[in-house]
């Protein structure tokens, strides 16, 4: 139940793989790719990546019009250290053209590395016991570690190489995707001494160094043959032995965005400082680090090991994705591909934080730290717009540009300023942390609030907002989103009462605040006209929210007459067909009803649930898990456990088919939020914390842990309801529907769903 | 007052001048360039062009939606046969570094032609006297006439030149111009005799083949020295002569775009008919077509020669711009300019094709002709945008395809598909071709009318229609457009008015179209109920019809606080600012009651005008003119007058500052509008035709012709109305609120306006 594991290898599923068994610190991420590569024939998205680190692409229009993103930051593909090459009496070891037995592939996530093995039999009959083992580092962001060992009675021959000759993915069949293909450029290669080799290379336009330092340590009977310099950006390492062969692989990348300093001398002594230490023993560091992420942070599921098994694949691989240095954060794909060119979304605040903000706290902060960082170019974005205050968060970037170059499904999902202010509000709502708020969450608080007073107007007494596109992108450009609406008003809501906090809490604060952002008190009288006159869309025929004022007037899609091949809508209907039909691609009122439950009323949540999910097609990865969750709370449990499953098997199933251009990181964390979201009912509020748990059909049991201010609880699932409290003062909890204090232990019986 | 003058060569305003001494037929256009070049710091866009011909570009995207354009159809620059260069004792001839006087460039709109002179004084002292002279023919379509004339006590050399090494325009300070501006590439040069010469160029895409035919005529003194072939694709033919010199340069352009001949033999039998007559001959012969032409269709003035001249320069544009071969039709800009890569929108059918209808039947029935051949690529687009049944024409094209790339103002203008549909009724009404409803019109209608259909939907008993964008592209992507639906039902209305007249005039038609089209009487009955369940959106407090159903909610533009310099908005501001606020670029529910006024009560149209006249920026060159004619309609008289005088500036006087790109067709057509339907008060509806004059201050009077159903009727106003029946069978006719019989001559007072 710590393993991802494959037995068998089939060529069609490898590109899959390669993203399945990333490795991955948050800053290197490197897809699962076999050391030795593919045929020709077989798909490869051979891809190192840096969190963070990009070009700069034009953005290409046939029609441009004033204030359209002018280029894209890009997600480059960086020197390549992960080949090597193994000849057995010289003939060369494939496992597409040789015979080969026991293979075995597998990702260990209690220990945080990978390894291939299988026995290899050449042309003369003989058999060669192989194992690939690599790993990249938590306890030192910049290195990626290979192994491999071989038993064989003959000559062993191992090249190892590094290429700098690399380029991003090229689709043969999208002609669009190869156009912007290579996006650095090698620069020198360096012999620092016979063990060590460096190699460095440029972005074209931001002009960012990439290094990569290699040092090879061949520990057993390998002798250094050779050195093959076919070019200077692609070196060819070369050992012999007879009998066996043991070559660890140690690499370290270092870049200079932020310090432009030069790469391969920090690289130097960060390697000097690495090489001490086996394979093995790094993975003992690993493990220690591990150890602790998993006691804090595991969901423990019994009598379900899939159920387990995938819960931790998805744990884990949030974890090897997230920027951990505050100036980085989770692209949509994770380290693990380069779709959506590794741009940062809402994704991360609203799928994905709030999962590591459960046990993370840290690690929360410095992926919020991050999107205050952006406050200046977001203020840029806000004026490029046309505002007049406050900032708008771009829809999708690395640095801080909008990357967005179809604004109705990008740009115009202004939720995003309102998503990252509720993050904010969360973080702040579990933590209780007023340095954060001052230094942090303020600022952004009434920066983002600020956007929606100029993006609004008072209509009839109501605040209004037209013209945005909520997360439903099957309609764009629409008046009064109720998910845009309802997050607008929260955002407002919150930018006062902190405003009015740092007031009552200190002066001095609350005068650098006033200062810094040349607050005038009826700025604040304004925002709270507008979040207690918010118009909120709702049709009363049918108790529900609406997604928007006309969405309900629109026709509904033509589902019966909709062959399944016409699935995803967005690849085979121009956008004015998807947009003039009731079609949803993802949960909007519905995900709304789940981050702010206290806007509607239980019939209401459950007859807006009702009749969008009808609507809904999920052509999106972020809704499956969000439909889940929802139908947990309105008491649909076994539609609750099918949209589990669905998510489940997203990726490992690779039920989207497109798993190959990297994980669906928004999925796996919606993945977990079903669970402690969904089935425990977990809510997290200014008046405290909450559960309405229940357990899934064939699971004995789940439990996990939740921090809240400065406390520690275990919640454990089954037939009863067990909350413990590790450490931390006592305090007053709600479940279901009737609030206790926890002291030390509280159980009760399970109230909903079907007993066990 | 039939000239168009110039006195003095400024050399900033020489590429408007281009624009507006451009020469064409409806089937060439050339620019009014300087036969000899500019220095190279001077703009000039050469460029000789065909009608409706064109290259393929691929249209250029970043995120390419389903459905999204995938080419661009565009006009390409063709071979180049302006040049002539003078030499005067080896000394080059330059407006712009040699001395001249007696400068003087004239548009002879009578005669077809334009001449520009100069004397011109050598270093030596001596002075020449030269003049050129040029013409498009009307009587042949391919025939291009240059000819210079000079006297000059001394040597003299002239270089004809014939270059295929063109571009199309490049901006140096806008990187999209220049991207494909290489649309043709030269194949051969032949020299059919030591007279001719032929240069055959093709495009790249759409490997259509253009000829250009060049004869020389040096009628006088001169001698042909030598032919000069620097490279092939760039030929100069040289004569020299002492004292004077006449050289004639006959060119013919041939292309292959519909048979696929071979261009050079067409062209070699066009121009050997054509060089038999001298230039003068040939303005002979223009001029007798010219005098037809001004005969019926000139707008006469009196006491104001300004006006006179600006609405003949009108007249005479449009007629230069005009396919003639119910294959093309009127580009954006004429033939005058490569602005909108030579595409046709609605420009056509609201704007140019109402004047030219008035008096000119064949001519609009080729322009409709042209638009029923697009139906099977109509067919097809429909299709590609999820339709299920009906056309939908192309926003922007040249042959069919739809060539906008940018969907919320392109494409989701809809209302084209209306636009269209009227233009075939405004012609039924006007000349009651049965043949013509058979032949082209039913289709047409039928399968317009389809396309609502399928694109709106009944909701409480009305027919609604979401998600298009009417004409102000200040607001897209919007619910239940006034102008959309008010024309979609004019639309479905005729659709069914016209099948049940063909039912009841002619089984055998009736039955063919019913088979052609498998027409089943319930749609036609679906059609009756969607138009008679119209949704109109209208406003009851303000008395107005609302532009959208969410217009009125929005907030009004910051006018006060916008500064001159960021107009036109919409090279300002994103788009999503704009659309966010009640501000329009061109009038959108005004324009609907111009067109169909019957769909509002006189108080309504007085209250609308009012209310968006206040927010209209006229940004767009489709503006004034409309809400000149809306001014005359509600007796805002000196608005109106001040609007006509917007329209006749627009291009004259460049007040919209990108004339050099191409004249604005759209508003020379609106100028003609504005005194027939403006001052005049025009109106053709299946009730009949009624006017309401009046005239402007400082006119002694005004005239013009219409005809209508086989009449011809002259209309004259000043301090009276007189109508005259010049042939044909009396009618009633409506003249202010009263409906008189005109037999012969019908004469009353002015009853509008400020009375003379």
């Amino acid at each position: 139940m710590w393993k991802l594991e494959k037995f068998d290898l089939r060529p069609d599923e490898l590109p899959v793989e390669e993203s399945l068994f990333s490795l991955g610190n948050g800053y290197i991420g490197i897809r699962g790719c076999f050391e030795e590569g593919y045929p020709q024939d077989i798909t490869t998205i051979r891809g190192t990546y840096i969190n963070g680190f990009y070009d700069l692409i034009p953005a290409k229009y046939t029609e441009r019009l004033s204030g359209f993103t002018e280029v894209q930051e890009k997600l480059p593909n960086l020197i390549d250290a992960q080949g090597i090459i193994i000849y057995l009496d010289d003939e060369r070891v494939s496992l597409f053209e040789g015979q080969y037995s026991d293979y075995r592939r597998t990702l260990h996530l209690d220990k945080g590395f990978s390894e291939r093995s299988f026995k290899y039999k050449t042309l003369s009959g003989k058999t060669a016991s192989i194992s690939f083992k690599r790993l990249i580092s938590f306890a030192v962001d910049e290195l990626f570690l290979n192994e491999v060992y071989i038993e064989y009675d003959g000559e062993i021959k191992v090249e190892s190489t590094i290429d700098a000759n690399v380029t991003n993915y090229i689709n043969a069949f999208d002609p669009r995707v190869g156009e912007h293909a290579k996006l650095i450029e090698w620069q020198e290669t360096k012999f620092l001494n016979e063990k060590f080799i460096a190699m460095r290379s440029r972005t074209y336009v931001t002009d960012f160094d990439i290094g990569c330092i290699v040092y090879h340590n061949c520990s057993q009977d390998g002798v250094l043959s050779d050195i093959n310099i076919e070019n200077k950006a692609f070196i060819k390492s070369i050992y012999s032995a007879k009998g066996k062969i043991q070559l660890t692989k140690y690499a370290v990348y270092t870049d200079n965005r932020f310090d432009r300093e030069y790469v391969l001398d920090r690289g130097r002594d960060i390697i000097e400082k690495c090489i001490d230490h086996t394979f093995d023993e790094h993975v003992e560091i690993q493990k220690r680090y591990l150890d602790s992420f998993w006691e804090h942070s595991d969901i423990q599921v019994s009598g379900d090991t899939t159920a387990q098994q995938s819960i931790r694949f998805s744990l884990f691989q949030l974890l090897q994705s997230t920027g951990r240095d505050g100036r980085t954060n989770i692209p949509a794909k994770g380290l693990t591909g380069e779709g959506y060119e590794g741009h940062y979304f809402w994704d991360t605040e609203i799928y994905m934080l709030p999962v590591i903000q459960l046990t993370q706290p840290d690690l929360a902060r410095q992926l919020l730290i991050y999107r205050y960082s952006l406050l200046d170019a977001a203020r840029e974005e806000a004026k490029a717009l046309g505002h007049r205050r406050g900032v708008k968060y771009p829809w999708r970037t690395i640095a801080g540009k909008e990357c967005s170059t179809f604004f109705p499904a990008g740009t115009a999902q202004y939720h995003i300023n309102a998503d990252i202010a509720y993050a904010f509000v969360q973080y702040y709502l579990q933590y209780k942390d007023m340095d954060f708020v001052y230094r942090y969450a303020a600022e952004v608080l009434i920066e983002t609030a600020r956007l929606w007073l100029d993006t609004g107007h008072f209509y009839e007494g109501w605040f209004v907002i037209h013209n945005v596109t909520g997360p439903d992108e099957y309609s764009c450009i629409v008046e009064n989103n109720f998910y845009t609406n309802a997050m607008a008003q929260y955002n407002l809501m919150w930018a006062v009462k902190l405003y009015r906090l740092i007031e009552s809490q200190d002066k001095e604060e609350f005068e650098a605040l006033n200062e810094k952002l040349s607050i005038q008190s009826k700025e604040i009288d304004e925002m709270q006209k507008a979040y207690e006159n918010m118009y909120l869309p709702f049709d009363k025929k049918l108790n529900i929210h609406k997604q928007d004022d006309a969405f309900l007037e629109k026709e509904i899609w033509d589902f019966e007459n909709t062959p399944e091949d016409k699935y995803p809508l967005l690849l085979h209907y121009h956008p004015l067909t998807i947009y003039r039909y009731q079609v949803l691609k993802q949960p909007d009122t519905v995900l709304a009803h789940m981050l702010l439950e206290d806007t509607a009323d239980e019939k209401v949540i459950k007859d807006s649930f009702d009749y969008y999910e009808k609507l809904t097609t999920h052509d999106s990865s972020l809704s499956a898990c969000v439909h889940g969750i929802m139908a947990s709370r309105c008491g649909y449990y076994d539609k609750a456990y099918e949209y589990f499953r669905e998510s489940v098997s997203l990726d490992l199933e690779d039920t989207h088919g497109n798993t190959k251009d990297g994980l669906h990181m928004a999925n796996l964390g919606g993945t977990l939020l079903s669970v402690v979201y969904g089935f425990a009912g977990y809510r997290l509020k200014e008046s405290g914390i909450s559960f309405t748990p229940w357990c899934p059909p064939g699971w004995e049991g789940y439990s996990f842990k939740v921090y809240y201010q400065s406390r520690e609880l275990k919640i454990s699932i089954s037939d009863r309801v067990t909350i413990e409290l590790m450490h931390g003062e006592k305090l007053d909890i709600k479940l279901y529907d009737k609030t206790y204090q926890l002291e030390k232990t509280l159980e009760i019986p399970v109230e909903r769903g079907n007993k066990i």
